[in-house]
């Protein structure tokens, strides 16, 4: 095998297609959003990337069938082409992180892509009432368009930068002159949270023009939140007493 | 010495065999099994792997001479050929796993291995009453070959996967298209498990049409049995609270 | 991307430079002390550095524009050259900060440096009353010059020698025949100490003749001070408690 | 820099040298060991072997001087010839310990040696009474040797093999046909044990038909004793209190 493998599943021609990014992270915010657009409309697995960086391990189907560790890009068809990258694994150590990542705009710049969203969480280490959005671009302009439809830029936020995946396309695309824009869900950081990943995906419907269905990801949230209420009765604990708690489940 | 070096000790003829890996994981339930194949049967070691990619440190044996870390290769005849892997160490990062892994399948295609078969446990955090075996597979056919003899597939077991040797010969075995299956045994993850080993090779015997005597096994088992029950007492620990302590000596 | 990659920023003849280091560290004394150069004097960014074993992320500038992690060079017109190396990493791993600093002696030679100081701090685990500059060099001779400016050079100190970029440049630079020195300021270790930042750029002005103003490293060592006397009455401590609390805000 | 760099310092001729390993570890008592046969004798600084594999840092000596981190051999004439490697470092990563360790055996194949001590501790836990010492070998003819002049071997000692330089010279060297021993004080593990040291050199004494003057460190371990006596008061421990604390600050 070689440092990092790309396997072709299907190769299908795509019409200015944008790259979506949603690799774990924070609160799983990027990787909920991102398989929610697989989910939501059609798609096609068309890559499959395998890498000696990735984490030595096999994740196991529903069937018992074991898969090595890899990133996916699928195909999706959200009224317009959406190149969709999800997967369950980033690279374990500071060189892989890099080497992945020229890997996913070699296949994108193969795509014929033109633009990259990544997508992310931002901790603020308290339960989120206003689950807003705050963002990061390679060129002001981005910033500006994106500034019109509700993300927020701080000088500040997220403190120390973006860190894997969703930060090096945004930097080594820049390099590359291909415009990226990362959009970050503030999110508490104990949990994973739909609710996160939908305030994202809100925010990519004008800014790609698509259109999303929320319903089940709505669902998923219930079911978290039903989840979370559990556990502090659980625990006997109050309201507030239960907000503490949430740090120890993430 | 190069990155990773195959040591030929010896070359025997095999006749269609099936590789078997236990190497040091949970419980050491695979590397139980995998040596008491190796006391059981007739068996001659046929390949030492050594690799800079494996801890910097040598064993020593009964006579004071010093082994470099090393995973050996035994050719085993069980009535039927087997090659089994065993050793005290994997690899210890992440690069290292797959370029080890790699190897071993170049060894068992040498050597006509159209099967493999990887040995390990999965913890459960408590005492197990009943050794259950969980399994992964390259294919469902042999799931279901593997559930008609009581081995069990649950969608979320283990959780995360399967990480190390056990799970690669399975995610690269597959790309190169041989057959593997993952026999984990149920076990606390707190004590090595003679029990768990067992359970293991009591799956084994039917799906490879072997016979394996187990009174070496048992002892073992007994022996860890009695060691448990000292340790309680003088911890003057009653039952309840010796099931606790058992995390404290794992 | 290669493993290094230096990208030409700007390209002007410089005489004579002295190439000054100031990556983050210890109280990032010798990171302030840097950044003061470049903003205090007429300064232009000559280098940028960028590689895979920096950190896998990006910076966020005031307009929301991501910048992958690099070191910078810029040259600076301080009545004589200077050639200021800034930035907010080092390498992660011990292999890349070997590589960098080669990159970074190679930079320097390009430009026909002749001599180097690094910066940085050194730990004292205590508040410091005063600011004493401690000396490393590459040259006896040197300790001497240093000396006599008020430079003090102890058996052991700092404890286990110099870790990291201003280390290597003088280790690797010896061995090109550069001369160098490192002048690490005294520091709690708990705080950004802009005090300890200025004591080095004290040392640094008799040593290569420049001059400089520090109106703006005081006025940010008055906003700390302020913070810190905050942050005790907050707490509810008396002056010595605030002592203590100062080893949880580093 | 190439990945190790071995400089030529001196190049004497030497008569059937051995090689004699004491870099860092349990106890440091290699390090003493092999620094006090330096002292000792007439020695000469032979090869200085630098690598990107060792911490990115520099020592600083009594002038200020800063040394890159390296592993010295020097030649040592103390009756017969030795050669004998010191340094403060060992690599920081699995793939840097085999390539160093290679680098050693080169030089030392160079210099026509045809046998290796490596000298270590091995840690008890608790304060030794009696100095004994614990060998491994590349053959057990040196075992057998080694065991006439006192030195123990035991089956389980020490636990889990021999980690570092000291074992790899013996794995890897026993591969190259050079016969090797590893001599391990035993040692509490909490202290510099000059004590420990002393025991592995006074089995060097008939071993390699050699004489050692023990004065300096009988000193060196008379103010060990005294500092940790004047610890065990300043704490107000009683003597049985005292053996406990040594854990502290080994």
């Amino acid at each position: 095998m070689d440092e990092v493998e790309v396997e072709t599943v299907a190769d299908p021609e795509l019409s200015d297609p944008v790259l979506i990014e949603g690799l774990p992270g924070v609160g799983h915010v990027g990787k909920l959003a991102a398989e929610h657009l697989i989910e939501e409309f059609e798609s096609e697995l068309v890559r499959r990337v395998y890498s000696e960086h990735l984490p030595p391990q096999v994740g196991i189907d529903e069937d018992g069938v074991a898969e090595l560790a890899s990133v996916e890009v699928h195909a999706v068809d959200a009224g317009r082409d959406l190149l969709v990258l999800v997967g369950d694994h980033q690279a374990t150590e500071t060189v892989g992180h890099y080497r992945l990542a020229e890997t996913f705009l070699d296949i994108a710049e193969a795509f014929g892509v033109g633009r990259i969203v990544t997508m992310g969480g931002v901790p603020t280490g308290e339960l989120v009432e206003e689950y807003a959005v705050v963002g990061a671009v390679t060129d002001a302009a981005l910033a500006e368009e994106l500034g019109e439809i509700g993300v927020e830029f701080h000088d500040d936020e997220p403190e120390g930068g973006i860190v894997g995946t969703s930060g090096l396309l945004l930097g080594l695309g820049a390099r590359q002159g291909v415009r990226a824009a990362c959009l970050m869900g503030r999110t508490s950081g104990y949990l994973v949270d739909p609710k996160s990943a939908r305030a994202v995906l809100e925010v990519l419907e004008p800014f790609l023009d698509v259109e999303v269905d929320f319903a089940r990801l709505e669902d998923r949230a219930d079911g978290m939140e039903e989840a979370v209420a559990e556990m502090q009765e659980t625990q006997g604990g109050s309201a507030t007493a239960g907000e503490d708690d949430l740090r120890y489940f993430g």
